[in-house]
């Protein structure tokens, strides 16, 4: 069996819902599996100095302009949200606590959770939110809300995030195959070669 | 005839030294011309707060083995300079300078300098280096060495970079088509399609 692929990502980037939609497909086309691990860029920011892509000086209107053209050019729908970012703090926790029980169910609150935020514009650093959202699978709403301020999820949640911060991880989409890093959309044409044919 | 290729790039820019050596014969298959357009990145990062790549965390490290890896994917050779970033002011100055009289000479010795950098480690933000380089395509040293100090080359140069600026390039390589700008060598995807097809 190849490596899975482990694909980082944050619930308030755009390109991370970009490559979201696509990754299962992409890496399953070479046999691989996906370890999804939601992060909070929040938190890499405080090492890296960072900040959100809006608040920067031209990059950030040219960012807006390029997240929805980069979405067409991909095929995948997307209205850029009346709040962002958002913390992501509450879909996160959402997924470690189902990813713990259920892998396959929590890749898919994953994807619904991301079109919430990124088609129907919802506002899922809200508990409520994620919780309606997760209903939708089958959970019980006071169950969620339950376990997104549980200690052991919340520790969970940081211990992956620290955990991606000592690994170098530093921005949305992260993916590493066979321990070599890809940051962004715009690297899975590199990431193709690489599955195809291995390293280069 | 179809709208000229505006290609923006900073002489210190291993992704702008990528783009550089694809872009003419890139835009010619659409029937393209290119306009090269040397800027200064610490002009103008001093606009929107950025830093040199090396000098982030985590970020710098990454930066590094992509920058290796991409050249790789596209073909291109490439050798991490001793000395990066450099002030780029000889190098842009050089260009404009030969550029007034002889584009396409401007543009060889564009892509010169950019191999005298990244593939032959020769410090080129040093006016020596440029004018030895330039040299090689019949200039004389003292002319050049001349023309790197006057005040309306210099000026030439500074109303280029506050020209690109005030079109929000904030970055390198930065590729204007038909008004739209795409920003990186990973756009080049984006461009491909942009010159076969139209906007998108």
């Amino acid at each position: 069996m190849p490596n899975p692929v482990d694909f980082y990502f944050d619930y308030s980037s755009p390109y991370g819902y970009i490559a979201a939609m696509k990754i299962d497909d992409f890496a399953a086309q070479h046999g691989r599996s996906v370890n999804w691990k939601p992060i909070l860029l929040g938190a890499v920011f405080k090492v890296t100095g960072a900040q959100p892509l809006p608040s920067l000086p031209l990059k950030g209107d040219y960012a807006k302009r390029d997240i929805a053209r980069s979405a067409r050019f991909y095929g995948i729908p997307i209205r850029y949200p009346s709040k962002f970012p958002i913390a992501s703090q509450a879909p996160a926790r959402a997924f470690y606590w189902v990813n713990d029980r259920d892998p396959a169910l929590a890749r898919k609150l994953a994807k619904a959770l991301y079109q919430a935020y990124f088609v129907d514009d919802r506002d899922i650093s809200s508990p409520d939110v994620t919780a309606t959202v997760a209903a939708t699978f089958g959970f019980k709403r006071d169950d969620v809300l339950a376990a997104l301020n549980d200690p052991v999820v919340k520790n969970r949640l940081k211990s992956e995030v620290d955990a991606a911060i000592k690994l170098g991880v530093f921005g949305s989409p992260y993916i590493v195959i066979d321990g070599e890093p890809f940051w962004g959309v715009d690297r899975f044409d590199q990431i193709e070669r690489w599955l195809a044919k291995g390293p280069f």
